[in-house]
């Protein structure tokens, strides 16, 4: 097999309120790691803004906005402009009163080559997303881009192996998570290490048991009474760690990526040759008992 | 929540040719689990003989017995007597001609509760299962024994988190995997870290995702070019480690689990919830694409 080299960019970050500031940071971010080579760039979930779910405010439905719109076109414009792949999230304004969570994958010609609509929505103490985003209606996805196939899954989704599942089987090599997820103030001593890890680990379980790899992105920084953990990363298909980020700083990570190692892990360990497909029906219900 | 404490047991040991003496030694290992208060009991995957997929040959297919057969009962006149679930990892000879990689699960009783046959069957270099073991016929399945609700895989399963799912969704609150993996000789130096982590990462990642206890049972010894890479475990309902055994050493693992810790970390980390089951149906199909 021919060597496919791809390097990939992931941009964790603090976000303040200023709506402006953030996605200024984020193009230097962006442009920062297109000078280091970086090809196909992925945005932490929701990066216009400070995490707006930790409390229910309509208020807050304003920082949405149409898709395509203001800030798919700036991405699109620098996606050109830098030849490269931008995955974005963002606060989706789809009509009066329907919000969802939506990423947009961004070809390095500038053209929106679709959307993703986060399927699995969370709603936990400070984290009051059902308020906010209606489910996604789109599915799971696969995009090929300028430098390779992927598929994107945003926050919450990463704790579903079937999400990965079903974007891995349209063939998507690479998987993005742009995430928001931070310890609460009082469990961080307690149960601090054990949250990360279980984060990490179901992610790159995601790269094992799919033969694929996988570009987690959260943001840093503390946000009222939520300290969000950082610590991005990037796994490679037998879900090995390329790279894994502090949980404390900004950082650029840009990582190249081997994408025939996808092919080789999968003859050396053929998951995929053996699923019993006809007895995952049952999948498809809430429950069995 | 009221506490909802079992003590398990998990039987990792090296075997030899001399099935007689492979089988009393697993008895004296059951029989001292028990005595440190065990009650659910699991031996690694084909406990009575080496692990004879090195090779094909047909001689083999004489170390396969009926089940119920003799092992069946030697193992349910001890789970009488010691009043403990036993798991026991099995070669069935269902027919002439006809075999498969089962795990009998035998309540306190001395009842056979039930068999789960091998769903999913591996071949590999070394691991030439597809000429010994017909794929099981009966699904993924749970069993309410004396001490608690348990689901039943078998090695190569593990890296399925479909079979996970499936099981855990009949309200199993203890996954059993009876396995024996290991490193290649010529392997081990350059992966063998990386293939241990990943088949523990797994199995952790099915203890995350659905919010349930994960025993898996391995076996140690070198076996002509093999060397069984022990490293048995418990993970907790969050992925956590409660135990780890070493890679070369016979043990006896008995480790308490308090099964109300299921819902508690299925009411904070609600999973179930949240699952998109309407869009899970093309599971069961091969590929996407």
């Amino acid at each position: 097999m021919n060597n496919r080299k791809v390097k990939v960019g992931l941009i964790q970050m603090a976000c303040s309120e200023d709506v402006e500031g953030n996605t200024a940071k984020l193009e230097k971010h962006i442009r920062s790691a297109a000078a280091k080579g970086a090809q196909i760039i992925c945005t932490q979930e929701l990066f216009r803004s400070p995490y707006f779910c930790k409390r229910e405010d309509p208020a807050l439905f304003d920082l949405a906005e149409p898709i395509p719109g203001p800030s798919t076109s700036r991405l699109q414009v620098l996606a050109k402009e830098l030849n490269v792949v931008i995955v974005g999230s963002l606060f989706e304004r789809r009509a009066a009163g329907l919000y969802h969570n939506t990423a947009v994958i961004i070809d390095a010609g500038g053209e929106l080559l679709g959307i993703y609509r986060k399927m699995h929505i969370p709603d936990d103490p400070l984290y009051y997303e059902k308020y906010y985003f209606t489910p996604g209606d789109l599915g799971f996805k696969a995009w090929d881009t300028k430098y390779g196939r992927i598929g994107v899954l945003v926050c919450w989704d990463q704790w579903y192996p079937e999400g990965a599942r079903l974007t891995a089987m349209q063939g998507a090599d690479i998987l993005f998570y742009p995430t928001a997820i931070g310890w609460h103030e009082h469990e961080k001593e307690e149960f601090g290490t054990a949250q990360y890890d279980a984060w990490q680990t179901i992610q790159r379980s995601h790269s094992i048991a799919n033969g694929v790899y996988v570009c987690s992105v959260n943001r840093i920084g503390k946000e009222e009474s939520v300290e969000f953990f950082g610590g991005s990363f990037v796994s490679d298909p037998f879900g090995r760690l390329l790279h894994k980020a502090s949980h404390d700083q900004e950082e650029i990570i840009v990582q190249e990526l081997d994408l025939s190692k996808v092919e080789e892990t999968r003859q050396h360990w053929p998951f995929f040759r053996d699923r019993r497909v006809e007895t995952s029906a049952p999948i498809a219900s809430r429950f069995l008992v």
